[in-house]
């Protein structure tokens, strides 16, 4: 049997930040990736192979670049793991035995169960599989019309980016709007008009009933009895943890069916962390299990595992999911930091909110000016901001970053009325006018005493 | 004698911030801003109406957005100053009586004393006055060849432009490298060699001694005795706090000659306040008096006295300057917040500073990625940072302002290891090699213990 100190399984994004962290921060011990896939993907940049880059060829993490501190990786199925043995079994039938174990078994799509038909030939996922994924282009390749199944990010990026490629899309939501679990409705009703406008055809409050067709799917079938013709069906309705591996070995799931994890990322055995999609996540905010899936996120984790391996650190620790992200369609873009409006009241939280539509460059007069809308989401108890959102030009995903670390310092309103920004003609809105600040005060003016 | 509740003197960015925040926070004051300049301009958009802007009406802050919630606004220069009567008096000899007053008096461009000539024609500074820049803007129409003394931010910025518009510019600093005050060497370097690339001849350690010509200049005589020939120069070499009224009426001015004022942006007066370019600055890091001028700073100073009018408010506070500031040339833009590296060192800092160069976009195949470098100056002892410094594409604006938070919160590297950010294909670095994140493992790696 071979033997390593640290144990990684899965060599996605967090696999290999958990890899190379532990590699760089422990340099004397031995560092073994074990992946099922040869070649790894950039897991964001999937939906762009279809349109914007030539191809997953594009999209690789290269495993040089895995490999380069000393990281060792071996592809292979791990098929079986014992917790207290401490020793995993590949597929090959090859063992091995480790001191510290990092599951990073990641996630796969959910195939919705109520809807028939998803066996159907030219039916797909977005999977992270490199060989399902090129077959996928291939076969697209043949074909002119695609329905997409799913209006949230992967499928409103993948929607956008097919249609850059000259296909005709029709993207269905079953909810009012698209990205509807992501942005309060005012910011999911601008995407949805860009997206048409940019030329997918958008169906909300759409249900899927079946896909139809002999051998290859021809057909959606809509609650309500219209039938829809189509070449492809792309169904996008979210992904499911990978944790059989751990449930087998005896490790506890959450009621979501994460691995639970607390917040050193370990699973109840001391010696094995669990990080990324398959780990259990709770949000900064509600403190409820959550199931947030995000590169970015399951990076976080896969850091705060490697570092505390041998030894806890109370500085380094993972305080909960706020879950951040951001998108563009074309020249716009949209990001979300923490808690919706939405979901804050649903979940009795006693907010306000505080909108601000400004711009992104300054004077109004420079070229390439983009209007820049920032909303905040503050409990209204202690100004403490838990939420915001932004849609704006290229600055978006750092303004939405910004407004991330200003959740995770539990910083107020006030803390913002009096914050230091820097602004440039060229790169961000006016000093006099920046929508993040100007939101605040929105927030205070609604909130203040009389003279 | 007119009165009013709240008058604001001076009405350039902070000017105006100062009044519309006091008008929106106490509506049932009377508000009055009083400004010597019939129009106001965006400060920061000033070098670009000699490129980019079709001229300054493209750069102007409508008088109406400065009334539009009620505020008041008399065109006219205050002389005199009555702080213990509560007075003030025009030159046209009409007075104001004020229960509150913001002196928001700005600065003006210094011209050194040093260098012989700065009195013929021809011969500019980059003052704030829309009447100035017309004429200024006229007479450069008619010119090919300039010389701008003084390597800073302004005299970069208005090189760059005069070379978008077809000029011969001749960009001479006194320093090594420029832009030297506000960056560590190894972003001077790129940035000088962009600008370089981009056409802008570029001379450092070169000491102007006298500008020469007969009524109009014609040459710029250098030490050591080359005379560069040249149609025009631009002065850029700072600018100096105007302080002349807050001085006769026996206000306190610091040792750099700014008017002296407490955290609430209070002078000693209780019911004077002072704001933006006039007003004192402390650093928030060495806490020692500096004279960094930015309009997004006075911004901020003017938020806080707005809202410390009647009632001072302990979470409404200035906690002392975080100069952040940005600019581009062309793609490429800086940002900086906070202390440099080498600023730090010399005023006797124990730091760790830690770099990490990437992209500002993922994978580095899509279209229009960038290279994004990150600098973070972290306090040994403490592990808190200080200061952070970013070179990179349209994001780079936002990315210093979340340096700018982080140093506001007063983080530290282990925050920053474990901090969640969202990362999007379009719009940011890669989850797995985030710079910010990076160079903060650079500077972990730097300083942890053996195994």
């Amino acid at each position: 049997m071979q033997t390593t100190h640290i144990l990684v399984i899965g060599g996605s994004a967090s696999g290999i930040v958990a890899a190379k962290t532990a590699k760089a921060f422990h340099p004397n011990k031995d560092v073994l990736l074990v992946r099922r896939e040869p070649e790894a993907l950039t897991p964001c940049g999937i939906p762009y192979i279809f349109g914007t880059l030539e191809g997953s060829e594009q999209d690789l993490i290269s495993n040089a670049a895995v490999t380069a501190n000393g990281v060792r990786m071996l592809i292979g199925e791990v098929v079986e793991l014992d917790p207290e043995q401490r020793f995993c079994r590949l597929a090959s039938g090859e063992e091995i035995g480790f001191e510290k174990l990092v599951l990073a078994l990641g996630s796969t799509p959910k195939l919705p169960k109520a809807i028939a038909g998803c066996g159907l030939g030219n039916v797909f996922t977005i999977s992270k599989d490199k060989v399902f994924l090129d077959e996928m282009c291939n076969r697209l390749a043949e074909i002119s019309r695609v329905a997409i199944v799913g209006g949230g990010f992967i499928g409103v990026e993948v929607a956008d980016e097919l249609h850059k490629a000259g296909k005709q899309v029709t993207l269905l939501e079953r909810l009012p709007h698209i990205l509807e679990l992501a942005f309060d409705i005012e910011l999911t009703v601008k995407a949805e008009e860009l997206l048409a406008q940019r030329g997918v055809s958008v169906r909300t409050s759409t249900r899927v009933e079946a896909l139809i067709g002999e051998g290859r799917v021809s057909g959606v079938k809509l609650h309500g009895g219209e039938t829809l013709e189509t070449e492809a069906v792309i169904v996008a309705v979210g992904y499911q943890p990978t944790t059989g591996l751990a449930e087998k070995a005896g490790l506890e799931l959450n009621r979501l069916g994460f691995i639970k994890v607390n917040e050193y990322m370990m699973t109840e055995n001391r010696n094995i962390f669990a990080v990324g999609d398959c780990a259990e996540k709770k949000s900064f905010v509600t403190r409820e299990p959550i199931n947030v899936m995000l590169a970015s996120t399951a990076c976080a984790e896969a850091r705060i595992a490697a570092l505390n391996l041998y030894r806890l650190s109370a500085v380094k620790t993972f305080g909960g999911t706020i879950a951040i992200y951001s998108t563009a369609l074309g020249d716009v873009a949209f990001g979300v930091a923490g808690e919706r409006e939405s979901y804050a009241r649903e979940r009795g939280f006693d907010i306000v909110t505080g909108t601000f539509a400004g711009v992104d460059k300054h004077p109004a007069q420079m070229p390439g000016v983009q209007p820049q809308l920032v909303k905040l989401i503050v409990a209204r108890e202690s100004g403490v901001i838990i939420g915001g959102q932004v849609m704006g030009g290229a600055s978006t995903g750092e303004l939405t970053n910004l407004i991330g670390f200003i959740i995770q310092n539990r910083m107020t309103i006030n803390s913002i009325l009096t914050a230091q920004i820097g602004t440039h003609p060229l790169l961000t809105a006016p000093p006099t006018a920046y929508p993040l600040i100007k939101a605040a005060e929105a927030i205070a003016l609604a909130s203040r005493s009389g003279d």
